[in-house]
């Protein structure tokens, strides 16, 4: 198969930074870009000098070797000799970090912004943007901030926003996702949602796709390449601006059209995608598909320390609209040998001190994933509240829980029910430290790991549900 | 007036622990008592010896002085004779932490229960509990745990569950709240919400009261209590068990039938007090009614510092039931005066560099506020997302943001219109931190602070419906 037409961009064999500022940290795209091992990277500034150990090039035209991909961070006003500079340098693709076109609502901003995009187009240069962040591509060095993972894995994201684009990445690697590409596109006036789609569909190196969309110039080509895309790979997908507010904010964002919020969630149905209310839902989804968190049905176990939160745990469950069926009388009778009976319950939810004391966990899991009524287990796990204490009894519970847990992998691996783990945030310093330690941990040890009950709750019902059209379709 | 008949068990001239443990840390009531300045606390074991430099008594009868208040931590089978003992030595009131009564569904324990109660009756001694956590009152240095605050407050806590009792202490002072009294009641057989919610009324040191509650032995009484009290103060109210699987599991928790969600929220609407779904919600409420952040409308200003977060934070306002009006000429053109033009917008979300940069904060801030089209201000700050490339930058953005806001501080209060702060959670440990940091710096400054969006635009809508219904009742 030919590679798709966009390949190119994702692979380029040296960038060009050009509005390269001496001005070094969060914004700075050359170190950024050296971080993440990009092989190739021109910093271009008419000042000249040293960035980062490089020498910086006056212009495009000076640099020795091929540019492939352009960086631009040069004002606005800046641009359109930097485009024939480009044309005539054989670039590529040209990422627009530059803001301050159509998404104004000024007339002028958007004529230039038009200028650009035919001019782009007679030169045969593609253009991502303007008014975003661009490509994150671990395989090719690429990236547009610091910390990104360096490994490459089978998700891809697109994104019209940068926020939104970097949410993905940071909150995605803490919870095991690794990425193929990661694209912010911003006003989208060339590389659009439409295409990532079919080069997703396209693309061997992807194998689950998350997307973040504001605006659809062209409703008819975006829902038909995500028709494609989603009958062969799962396809998580937000939209902003559903809401009248959300709608003229887009404009502001990415002089982006919102569409009607009806027509989204009826199309998004229809091809199978699942439309989610949030980037953490987003991540959600990505994790559960990762992880093959997939159940065969609703009836969920939870397993937590601590009545007030079975209460709430459960009631978060059924709202979700998954059920939380009675144990068998084997499994209650398993639980019971090994379960204190004072301040516990072998009910579904499970109330266990197990969590807490980290003896026992591995045989009350294996227990219920055994059960026959069960199609999913949700596990708490982790500092519900507040100040800890003592973090170095927390840590050792910490890490007995972490040890029974990967104990009772095998035989829950070879049942293959999914596990989601739950391990909750916090403001409270010491804990969301160790929260957060712990989530890692579990995301190591091979878990998918959710920020709330409700939050795991809702990401079984949606494969479920996923899973059901899917098989109903054949 | 006279004191309320409940009122001596919060206030012990001394609190005996039967069934202390030399095992020190986070499940000592002894150490807890001791930190939280208690000023006369009896362990009691048989064993004798010393805990925590206090000698350990080998029975009620044995220790010298007079003995207000017991905590109970022995098994449930030693249970009878402590009461005799404790009837004889004149305690006024005993807090079960004992767990093991109706709530495991076994006969024999709840008969045990049963024959409790009866005679405490008999002794004149009341009960909290069993199966809880007990009490919180600063004034007094009561508390089951450590690391809660000393300082008193105006926020009363009534929860039937132990974790989500210390999610109000935890998660609320680090929001600013500060408690009069935190009750964990458990099986609630003699001290029950009702009575709590008619003392809550009556007690001086508490103006507003959070309560979670899982059932209702006598429904007529809980809701006079509670109309009653709403009708003076404000009151926020999670109820466990609102789905079927949930009720069953208050069975389990607290031997506690749940009752009809129906009819819950119909009763809760009736007499005004606010139904929450969560813990977060209803802390989330006590925080509103702290800061005196109830608007008097439902139209919003959002300020962020993104595109993707505006349009995603305008979505979650709009489906919270506020509108973003346009904001009026004269503070857009006040805005565009302070805001550069490139990758901002002055339109309602407004998304300003002033959020990162931490410069023209307090001047934007001031603009809106003043602004007759808008009745409360949502402003987002902290990290939303992952990893602190550069710790120091980011503290440094976050002293000069804080610094905005307190330079704001005084014109915002003069206008009067509630300004919610939101700092995010994170798992990821540096931003986790930072955010941490600032949440309790921007508490400090006197703001009402959220964990997202969506929980500062709920509240919000919550304290203004609230409101209104308040104010159409005259």
């Amino acid at each position: 198969m030919a590679p798709h037409p966009l390949d190119p961009i994702f692979h380029p064999r040296s960038v060009a930074v050009v509005g390269a500022s001496s001005k070094r940290g969060p914004a700075s795209f050359v170190d950024h870009l050296i971080e993440q091992g990009c092989p190739r990277v021109y910093p271009v500034n008419p000042r000249g000098g040293e960035i980062a150990g490089l020498p910086v090039y006056p212009t495009l035209a000076s640099i020795p070797g091929p540019v492939d991909h352009v960086i631009s961070s040069i004002p606005a006003s800046l641009v359109e000799p930097m485009l024939e500079e480009a044309g005539a340098k054989g670039v590529r693709s040209i990422h627009f970090f530059t803001a301050g076109f159509a998404e104004t609502g000024e007339a002028d901003r958007l004529a230039l912004q038009d200028r650009i995009v035919r001019r782009a187009g007679e030169l045969g240069v593609r253009l991502v943007g303007p008014n975003c962040l661009g490509l994150y591509v671990p395989a090719s060095g690429l990236t547009f901030a610091g910390g990104c993972a360096k490994e490459s894995g089978p998700v891809a994201f697109w994104a019209q926003s940068g926020t939104n684009a970097n949410t993905a990445i940071y909150d995605g690697q803490l919870r095991g996702l690794r990425f193929s590409k990661v694209v912010s596109f911003g006003n989208a006036v060339d590389v659009n949602a439409a295409e990532l789609c079919r080069y997703a569909l396209a693309d061997p190196e992807t194998e689950i796709v998350g997307t973040y969309i504001e605006g659809l110039p062209d409703a008819r080509d975006l829902f038909a390449a995500l028709r494609a895309l989603a009958a062969e790979k799962p396809v998580a997908l937000l939209k902003g601006g559903m809401t009248q507010a959300g709608a003229r904010s887009t404009r502001s964002h990415t002089a982006s059209l919102a569409g009607s919020a009806e027509i989204w969630r009826a199309a998004v149905a229809q091809v199978n995608a699942v439309l989610v209310d949030s980037m953490e839902e987003a991540i959600d989804m990505l994790v559960g598909w990762r992880y093959d968190a997939v159940p065969r049905g609703g009836r969920v176990a939870l397993v937590v320390g601590g009545g007030g939160v079975s209460v709430q745990g459960a009631d978060d469950i059924a709202a979700a609209g998954l059920t939380l069926p009675d144990l068998s009388a084997a499994t209650a009778e398993a639980l019971r040998e090994i379960t204190p009976i004072a301040g516990t319950s072998i009910r579904n939810p499970v109330d266990t001190q197990a969590l807490w004391r980290g003896v026992g966990l591995a045989a009350t899991l294996e227990a219920i994933a055994a059960d026959d009524h069960l199609d999913a287990l949700i596990v708490q796990a982790g500092h519900g509240w507040g100040a800890v204490s003592s973090p170095g009894d927390a840590r050792k519970r910490q890490a007995r829980l972490l040890s029974e847990l990967e104990q009772a992998t095998p035989r829950l691996t070879e049942i293959g029910k999914p596990v989601a783990v739950v391990v909750p945030s916090s403001h409270e310093p010491a804990s969301a430290r160790l929260n957060g330690e712990l989530m890692q941990q579990i995301v190591a040890a091979g878990y998918p790991a959710f920020g709330s009950i409700p939050a795991a709750a809702r990401t079984l019902q949606r494969l479920d549900r996923w899973r059901a059209r899917r098989e109903a379709r054949g």
